[in-house]
This record gives structure tokens, C-alpha cells and sequence, in this order.
């Protein structure tokens, strides 16, 4: 049983997946998405090419990832990807978690109470939650508010899967539907309560 | 190495799956759908809310099934639901496909080539191929020409899944993308060869 303050943060998805359903290859790989070899991702952006992704950041006051996917995130090359908005590391290690040049790193720990209760503690209006693993955790505990799906159009056959595992019915009213040049598909879903 | 004839029928899917990516419930069920029971369902089509089914179904000169997905089918109420349209059931027991009233029923054995071989030969030009496993084999070989995949705002948490285990990546191109009262979002994509 969970136990989650009301003033609990509002939590945002804001993730691509392959039409088959996967965030990233079986060894991460997101080459499928961007169109580029992994070891030459960087941080910056295409302003023209961001799908709505420089108003979402915007709007989020700090990330909150699981360790692998701080990993992964941390490999890209060139600048760290989110600036100076803070991010939780949620670790069971959170002396393993390595400073990172340019980055606000909040290791935290324990359960998902503890987790939500330290981002109200720090008055965090408004988490980006990522990564597979934390995405699904939050949905079956009923904390996700929004999620932004960008669907490129490929199917990459296998790899780390979004959904699967979140318990009961959970209800979505569609957004909005946008398609892009390329055949991008990006839906944004509000969990109904 | 499958030796598939040159005049392969053109072959299409035509299914619903959740944001989750499942087409049916553990136990088969489509509920969450239809808004229905699985007892109630028959096949009778609100001309209104078809999804522009009856507009692909006319389209079809048969249909091709695993056995297990025959057995949900037969198991709804009300009248067959696919008509005078030749439905065949790729089964390894095809002496255990009952007949079913007003069905056109053609139990087939053997590979996918055996399965395509006898479609060529029966002269079928465009098929209606499905449930998840046939699906799979299809796009996994290079014999699926288009999807039309509908989706209802909602996730099951678990189920049987339409996609994943189809070998290297296969791309896409989105045909179409619509969405419809009550959220559903309808994508038409052609596979790119």
C-alpha cells in the first residue's frame, strides 16, 4: 500500500517508441530513432526536428530516471543532455551514481514513497519521468498524469519494452494526435482518474 | 530459407490492439474493445463505428488464421461473422476445425510456403491475415503489405502481444493516421521493401 502526499508532483512521459513497442534495442541502441550510430548521439537538439520536445523540458521543473537509464543517458557524447534541471537517480547505489561535467545529480533511494516524497520535500511541481522500468512503476501506482508517445515507423523486432505489467485497467483520453514529415506518429494520452 | 511464389496474394492486418500493444486479454478476452462482454459479442457491426472495416473486409478475398484464433472467433454469439468469406485455418490437426454453420472453412497444414502455395493455387488475391502469432510469421518472412492498426485509449497491463520476435527491423511507411471519437487512434502503415 502505497502512500503518495496529494500535493505529490504532476509526472510527465515524454518517450519514443518503435511501432512494435520497444524504447531501445536489447543493448540500448537507440539508432532506430535517430537515425545515427549511438557513439555519435549528442546533447543538442534540431529545433525542427524536436517534436514538441524544447516546450515539454520547458515545462519540468526536474527527471527523475532509473540508474540504467541514467547510464545509458550518460554515454551520449557531446554536452550533458538536460542542462542544468536537476535529476533524480533512483538507485539502490547512490554512492555509484559519477558526478557528471554540467549535471545536477540527486541520487535517491528506498521506495517509491520515498522517491515521490522527496521530490514534494523539494518542491518539485512538475517530474519528467523516464525509462522504462520507473515509467511502469508509476503508472501501476496511479502517478502518471500525461504521456507524450512518438512513434516512429519501424518495427525493430525486440529489445526494452515500455508497457507490460501495470496491473488493472488504466484509462487514457487522447490529447491530440500528430503526425510529422517521415511518418512519425506522436500521441499524447492524460491518465483519467 | 522459405520459397515463397511470385504471385503471393497481397496480404493485409487489420487489428485492434491497446496502447500496450496487447489484441486480447490472457484469457482472450476483448472487453476492453468492444465495451462488451465476451458472452454478448456478435457478429454484428455498428455501421457507424466500423473503423472503416467493412470498407477493408470487402476488399478481402479470404481470410488466413491460426487455429487458436479460429477458436476465439467460433466462440462468439450470434451469426458467423465473416460471411461467405473463405476463412482458412492453419492448424497442424486440420481434421479437428469443426465446420461452422454458414462458415467457409478450408483447414490448412504444413510451412508458410505450403500455406502460401495453396493460396496461390486457389487463386486469392488479397488476404486478411490474423492473430498475433500468423502475424508474426507473415511480417517476419516479408509477406505483410499493409497494417491498419487501431488503438482505444487504454492499457491492460498484460495480455497476448501483436508484435515483437520479427527478426531485423522491418520499415514502415505511414500510409494514414486518424483518430476517432472516444480516442481511437487509427494508423495504416505499408511495409517498405
Amino acid at each position: 500500500m502505497t502512500t503518495i502526499p496529494v500535493d505529490r508532483p504532476r509526472a510527465s512521459v515524454f518517450i519514443a517508441t518503435s511501432v512494435d513497442g520497444f524504447i531501445a534495442r536489447p543493448d540500448d541502441g537507440l539508432d532506430w530513432l535517430t537515425g545515427k550510430p549511438d557513439d555519435e548521439l549528442t546533447g543538442e537538439h534540431d529545433p525542427d526536428q524536436d517534436f514538441g520536445y524544447g516546450e515539454f523540458f520547458a515545462s519540468v521543473d526536474a527527471l527523475l530516471m532509473g540508474r540504467g537509464t541514467f547510464d545509458v543517458v550518460s554515454g551520449f557524447g557531446g554536452d550533458w543532455f538536460y542542462g542544468d534541471t536537476p535529476v533524480y537517480v533512483w538507485t539502490s547505489h547512490p554512492d555509484d551514481v559519477a558526478p557528471k561535467e554540467g549535471a545536477v545529480l540527486r541520487p535517491v533511494t528506498g521506495s517509491l514513497d520515498d522517491v515521490v516524497g522527496r521530490l514534494v520535500s523539494d518542491g518539485i511541481g512538475h517530474v519528467y519521468v523516464d525509462g522504462g522500468k520507473v515509467i511502469r512503476q508509476f503508472l501501476a501506482a496511479g502517478l502518471i498524469d500525461r504521456m507524450t508517445i512518438s512513434t516512429p515507423p519501424v518495427l525493430i523486432g525486440e529489445g526494452i519494452p515500455l508497457f507490460g505489467g501495470t496491473g488493472d485497467d488504466i484509462r487514457l483520453e487522447l490529447v491530440s494526435c500528430e503526425t510529422f514529415d517521415g511518418g512519425m506518429v506522436q500521441r499524447v494520452y492524460d491518465v483519467v482518474r
